[in-house]
């Protein structure tokens, strides 16, 4: 692949932790260079100043960036990554689309909307024919693509091939997830500490509607969602990074283990093809080790940190055509800030950019 | 209730985390008198010796008591309470009831046998009538009567009165359970330390047949299992008491949520018709808090603290016919020694013991 | 002690957290009635709809009062007990001692004006004689009683008779201080889980400050303070309740381990011998187990729960005339609203309320 | 540095968390080739087998060997690093010694015999010369150089430059040490989930008599101890690696703040000079944000990973002469297995091995 000059992109809402994140991945990427960050009660600050845990992963060059105000009059990018807060992300990012910018966003707010892309590179790259269907409609030069909720992506991933073989009737899942989840300072510790906390705002909706939406068939102008009936519970524990997913599947057809854990395991992508800088060799590690994956051990686990899905526990269920398996999905990276920044390889490898 | 005298009864394998509930609630108990506590290393000692984290809660004449060897030939008492691990329980109780003498037991050793009752006093009183199969079939002049594992006990509880109501064709539950239920020294802290481990050994398997069998129907001289599919995914997390359990279920006939909701908040049994001392008013409190029920906050809820089943985030689920709810179960009171003292109770009363 | 009228008290500040535990300890108070309370985000609603945790701890009738707003123009009451944030309390307590009212505060804020006592009732009752020599220099019919810092509190009470028999010259402590010290929402879960934050914003100064003016001695108008070098070092652990401090100190006469251990466990103070409802039998709980005393396990120790310090790993250290031991002091009881209940109930029996 | 082969070395009790720590270190290492590992119960097994938690960190090929028995009939190797536990170092490394090999220890058997030298290499180089005293005496032809207790070494190194400039007179420190210092499995998690615990077996004394003897002076044919008071206050925190240490001392002369900081910052060992590959380019890191050093964001600090000291805080303190800093110290790399290494390679270099 050759690669004459690098996109300049610019990171909206960089101050916060999912922002740092981008930072990080970032940092001496091939195809990007970050030129701009923007953010809120930090302005004016260069940051180096505000960053939080881990200022030592990040490239000097962009510790010394200053973080500039989030103004749609003024900004200019080849690309803008956005981990605003959806309130924020709801003007802004359409104001850059209008104006003619290429946004991909991490954000919930457009996440549902029938003409943007949900994408999961490995999963449903297809969809990102929707962009050109949105500009058409919305009458927009740029564009908004966005990426899935941090629990969303692991189960989605996980689900793609065994839904493609199989077929699938029924999901039934519950979370135990980390507390970057909820970004900083997010969740209290004295709610949390030697404690559990069964319920997410909003996550189980979110969870349950992209995964059919990004599951779905790509039909003319729109996503048909994917016919199967997905029942999600969140619960919060008291872990650091990693989203940890029981989950229970009916299948429409009847499958061997064998025949699951081959699939999941040579479970491949585009970004793979391609050998996108961001694309983990494996998109499913399976582990067979009985009491894996653990959000601790496991959270950085593939051959790009952070940015495989962990399949552990994999065995039949007592109903029939059913299975259980427990996945872990790191939530900053697979399921934030890396799940974009492989997004805008892959669109830029093909040229979409 | 006339009491003329206490039942003198001894606790098996005191000195554990387990023995030692049984201490706290048979501190100053209106039916039963422990006279005898026994153990394995710690014979010779006073209990108060040996007592861990809380010795304030265990009366000051039982503090006193000396373990003594576990030792079936020299043993006496009108009730033993068995707090053994599975392997000593295997043997000594048996020997025990051969002798004559009345066991019950929360270990795992007789659970399943087809004569054995494994007893939740409101949901299968019932099934005490193996007793007397037992005792003809094996010529034993005394009985082993058991109760279920510590998660067992919530699920079984819960389900109960919907099985009765509506039917129950299938349950997927995802267990979140505490480091107590472990035992001490039970788990490793770098194991556990903002991690997540998801797998018990054997535990799933119990959770399974043991509900199959509570909710099964005594018939004649066995108990047929209720036909129900249960998939069962267990995980430890980092709390200190209280099993969480996210279940979703499907009834075989269609409900509203507010049926199941009153047939969840009236549910009683004998324990509370017969006011028993260890007889939490409510058998299952329903919370209608968004976030509850949380193990820290919530574990020794009711009216006899830890005996009642907290049931939270009711609702109804995606696929038909199916609910989704959390649960919370104290392991230590209702899902072990309490369990196995409200049995006793129980037995009393009908002039068992 | 003939009680004819309950005084009738208004909690300032009690929507948070330290204002709910003053309603705990209040709760069916043989001296006071809490009739009115106050906050700020939460005017209008009820106690119970804004409690945390521990609502179950809470008299009914305490639970119904509807929050009001802190206005110092239109609030009465026999007394004031401030829960107030220390900005908050800097107007509204000054305000309030004008208009002729009494107020007894956790606050920081006139903690170290001279003319106002900073009280821990066994250490420096007499200190509440200043309350005549504030109200004739600022020309107040009110007054302000202060109670202290909830680090300074275990340090003092133990400093105390140590002091008064052998002579303090130098102390160096080093604090691990619990989350419920930070208030609510207080430290984020992602700063502390798994971590240790070494810093307390102003705290070791408090502590410092503070404790040279409890143990100071008053002479006419003001406090000497006491002539002590003390060394504070601050740290925040992933505990929930109970201040550990580990304590080393420099005496100015010899002593023996056995006259400390006999100086502490006796150690009692006017609340003991006026047998106040809120006096602990035992100020300081002498823990002779080698592992003792442990945040977790002993934070409610003693016969007035959290109002006992305890003290354990008494030892001669390697320095001359030099001791060494751990303290654990309640923050929320015995460093907050116990302690200025304490307060009140002594001024009550002492006829000064 | 010409090196023309490699030594063989053998990790003794390599399968224990401190021996793997070894295997992580002597992965690909320039002076030094693991040939054998011994252990224990899991004799017989590949490494890959029974490594816990950092599989990933540890060369292929090392996760290759077979775990031998530990004998000393049979055992032969250039070099033997012991992570044996202290009841079996005693009679082996003495066995091994006497047989002719060289031992370079972290147990602490025999960390305190006038003989035996207790090495941190940018502290007490010079104490190395013990070896032929050692051999001497003993008339043994191989020897034992042992390193020092994990809490010890980060005192030790941030005393050490303080202590040449200025003496020191008394030292107080509180220790906040993490779980991996207890090896696996370890502190109960039941023991320290939401708690502290205030006490470590034999560690106080550890810390006292082992920094009294690195920071004393080699006479003849033995160490004269430095003349310091020391206090040691140890406790067991919820942290998984880094011991947090609060320190307070007494200079013999007096100091500016700028001073100390400079000799801290600038402290440099043989190790720096002769540019090991275990050597740290900064031996102190000096942190100057209020609220750092913190256990979890900075245990893995410096150029060669957990070899640095982090010292933060640093401020006077009210008693005469008097200094407070808090430092942390990687208590598995550079207070053990890297410790050893490091001093493994300054033998190496000065052609001691």
């Amino acid at each position: 692949m050759v690669k004459l000059d690098k996109l300049e992109v610019t990171v909206l809402g960089a101050s916060g932790m999912a922002g740092q994140e981008y930072l990080k991945l970032l940092s001496k990427h091939p195809f990007f260079e970050v030129k701009h960050i923007t953010g809120k009660s930090s302005v004016g600050k260069k940051l180096k100043e505000v960053v939080k845990f881990d200022e030592g992963k990040i490239d000097e060059s962009l510790l010394e960036l200053t973080i500039e105000k989030t103004d749609v009059e003024s900004m200019k990018s080849d690309l803008f990554f956005s981990a605003l807060p959806t309130n924020e992300a709801l003007y802004i990012e359409q104001e850059l689309a209008k104006r003619g910018f290429k946004v991909i966003s991490d954000a919930s707010a457009y996440r549902m909307e029938s003409d943007v892309p949900l994408i999961i590179p490995e999963v449903n790259p297809d969809h990102l024919a929707l962009v050109e269907v949105q500009k058409r409609r919305r009458s927009w030069s740029g564009f908004i693509v966005t990426t899935p909720n941090c629990t969303t992506v692991g189960l989605a991933i996980v689900l793609k091939p065994i839904y493609d073989y199989f077929g699938i009737e029924e999901v039934v899942v519950t979370t135990m997830q980390a507390l970057s989840g909820a970004g900083y300072p997010g969740v209290p510790s004295l709610d949390i500490i030697a404690n559990v906390i069964p319920y997410i705002e909003n996550e189980e909706e979110k969870v349950s509607n992209e995964t059919l939406k990004i599951l779905g068939t790509l039909e003319k102008e729109s996503i048909k969602l994917a016919n199967i009936s997905i029942n999600v519970s969140c619960n919060r524990v008291s872990t650091i990074n990693g989203h940890l997913e029981s989950v229970f599947l009916k299948t429409r057809k009847s499958f061997s283990l064998e025949e699951v854990k081959n699939i999941l395991a040579s479970f491949k992508g585009k970004p793979q093809l391609l050998k996108l800088p961001s694309a983990p060799e494996k998109v499913v590690i399976l582990d067979e080790r009985k009491d894996r994956p653990q959000p601790r051990l496991d959270y950085m686990a593939g051959s790009v940190a952070g940015m495989s899905v962990v399949v552990g526990r994999l065995r039949k269920a007592s109903s029939q055509n059913s299975l259980m398996l427990t996945l872990l999905s790191n939530n900053v990276v697979r399921g934030a800030a890396g799940g974009a920044v492989l997004t805008a390889e892959l669109m830029f490898a093909e040229k979409m950019l």
